[in-house]
């Protein structure tokens, strides 16, 4: 067969995990739905039309975010999960070499790959010590790649410290006199920092993507939505094929967007685990704790691949990064439970007490 | 802002849609789940951890689809409707204006919008008379263009006839010789027509498409699969990003896929309804009624747009083509329920009759 070129190329994926009693590898939430939401969310799947094609549904949660957010509908998109928003933006400011995505390294290891798969040229920007963003430098490698698109991933995931809003305003400016687009990718958003939102006001190359799956759980439901001016959106959508979203995913983020108050209780208290695990885990000989605005912590620790290796049997599911330039010997630690996070810090404590 | 060379050429999508009493405009079937089926969803759909990224639903739902249709579980990938698995396609087979992908002409409207977000370009076979595809000039067509791709929709949208599968099998020998894939969309197969699985065994060029949105009446859940040799699985699973299937769709296609026993009847129901009626629409003056093998028929009719203006004004939804080339004056029909299939038809005989 004659495929597309260089598809060969592509990685496949094996999306495959193991269960883990403890699993905190994946920046998911660990709890189910509030009770009150999960009532009201299977209240509604069941009046769920599931045999007519999606129509209204779309709309109408595009317009609960919008009017949330003091944008009109028509500023946002809807996707499956932050996954196809990042997918998409990427598509439509890819297509040849010539065509540049620069972004942070390291931070979302799937930027790579959807560079890749947008046939775009993927530019990567090193950050600085303790991972810090240096805007000038940002600034620069952007307008000298003269690139379509520059990313940042705000709070920044594996590492968990945020950029401020002055600064991502600086590079917004900047990077729009060579009419390049700027993706703050604000998965963690709800966990610390300040959301790109209002920018987009000001500056017509900012687009800021959102996801329903950290601190909303919905993980399993892949919903995302990106916001941005009306001529980007415009623009974007032509990468979406008609019906992209199904019924029961949209109607169920609606539910928990309305609820979204439901959720204040555990994001805080998520921050507090942060806080609390931060502390903690700075106590213990060769551990060194990273700042995080996030519903995770990165750690680095000489023997990181055998305390994972120890965690595993424990069957406490940790992530670690393989060969990844600048994150050898790092852990991440997802925020559980706080009865979680005690066994966790438990294990760790007793395996650093021990070596 | 620079985007993707030619982005601005694709055409943007109105998913809004009006809904009618009768709604018989989009192939859907006009009934919910079968009570028990649709209890046994819901129940399911309570247990599912949403927080969770999607993990073995993916894998359970090809499971169940492989030992049915007696594949193994790696010839077989789901996608959001037959929609994401045919752009998938298409996009692994495209690319660049060399990469070629001939269809039939008319046929599912999707295939030139599927073409051009890959990037590939669509060469359109024209059917003869009656929608006939003349094989042997198809394989010339193909062989001519040296095409990546060719697709036969098996039975044809919005036509209704089929091909039978030794036409079929004719055209996936000869079109083997210049290593170009065949694409058969199955979309109706459940309703008349011989599917090409078989031919997957014996034809490593073979890739058939189907989904839950028609027979099984899942249209709003967005899932549809290919059956394919293991090596065409795995190039074409490189175009897909992790995580593209919620698990609330894949729980819902499960349960009905292990109770398509339930639908057994309503389909044998859709397709008498298909008989009756086009033998009804036959005894009206002026109306050409096509040969079906679908739960839709398509009819000619002097006056139809007059037609469908007076069935909107009923309230009835039915689908018209536009401009769209040997598709004027055509009407196609969807079957619903008994019940709106005879108000429908009443309203059609008394149009008919009172011209």
């Amino acid at each position: 067969m004659r495929y597309r070129k260089d598809l060969e190329k592509m990685p496949s994926y094996d999306g495959s995990e193991r269960d883990y009693r403890i699993k905190i590898n994946a920046n998911e939430c660990n709890l189910r739905l509030p009770p009150l939401v999960e009532e009201r969310v299977m209240a509604r799947l069941s009046r769920v039309a599931l045999n007519r094609y999606p129509n209204y549904e779309y709309e109408s949660l595009r317009e609960q975010i919008a009017q949330n957010l003091s944008v009109d509908a028509d500023q946002i998109l809807i996707g499956n999960g932050s996954s196809e928003i990042i997918e998409k933006i990427f598509n439509a400011f890819g297509g040849s070499n010539d065509n540049k995505i620069v972004y942070p390294q390291p931070s979302f290891s799937m930027y790579k790959i959807y560079a890749k798969a947008a046939e775009a040229k993927a530019i990567e920007y090193e950050l600085e010590e303790n991972y810090k963003m240096k805007v000038e430098k940002y600034i620069k490698t952007v307008k000298r790649e003269k690139a379509n698109l520059a990313v940042i991933c705000n709070p920044n995931n594996p590492t968990g410290n945020k950029i401020s809003l002055e600064e991502i305003e600086e590079i917004a400016k900047e990077v729009k006199k060579i009419e390049c687009a700027l993706l703050i990718d604000e998965a963690y958003i709800e966990f610390g920092g300040e959301t790109a939102v209002e920018l987009i006001k000001r500056y017509e190359n900012v687009i800021v993507a959102r996801t329903f799956s950290k601190a909303y759980g919905l993980a399993g439901a892949r919903v995302g939505y990106m916001i941005a001016n009306r001529e980007v959106t415009k623009m974007i959508e032509k990468t979406y094929m008609p019906y992209h979203m199904n019924k029961l995913s949209l109607v169920t983020a609606e539910i928990v967007y309305q609820m979204r108050e439901e959720y204040e209780p555990r994001i805080e208290m998520m921050i507090e685990e942060r806080k609390r695990m931060s502390e903690e885990l700075k106590k213990e000989k060769g551990i060194k704790v990273y700042e995080s605005e996030t519903n995770f912590v990165l750690i680095r620790y000489e023997k990181a691949e055998e305390l994972k290796k120890y965690l595993e049997e424990l069957n406490i599911g940790v992530r670690s990064f393989g060969k990844t330039a600048r994150l050898e010997k790092c852990i991440r630690l997802t925020m559980g439970t706080p009865a979680e996070n005690e066994e966790w810090l438990r294990a760790i404590k007793k395996y650093v007490k021990e070596k």
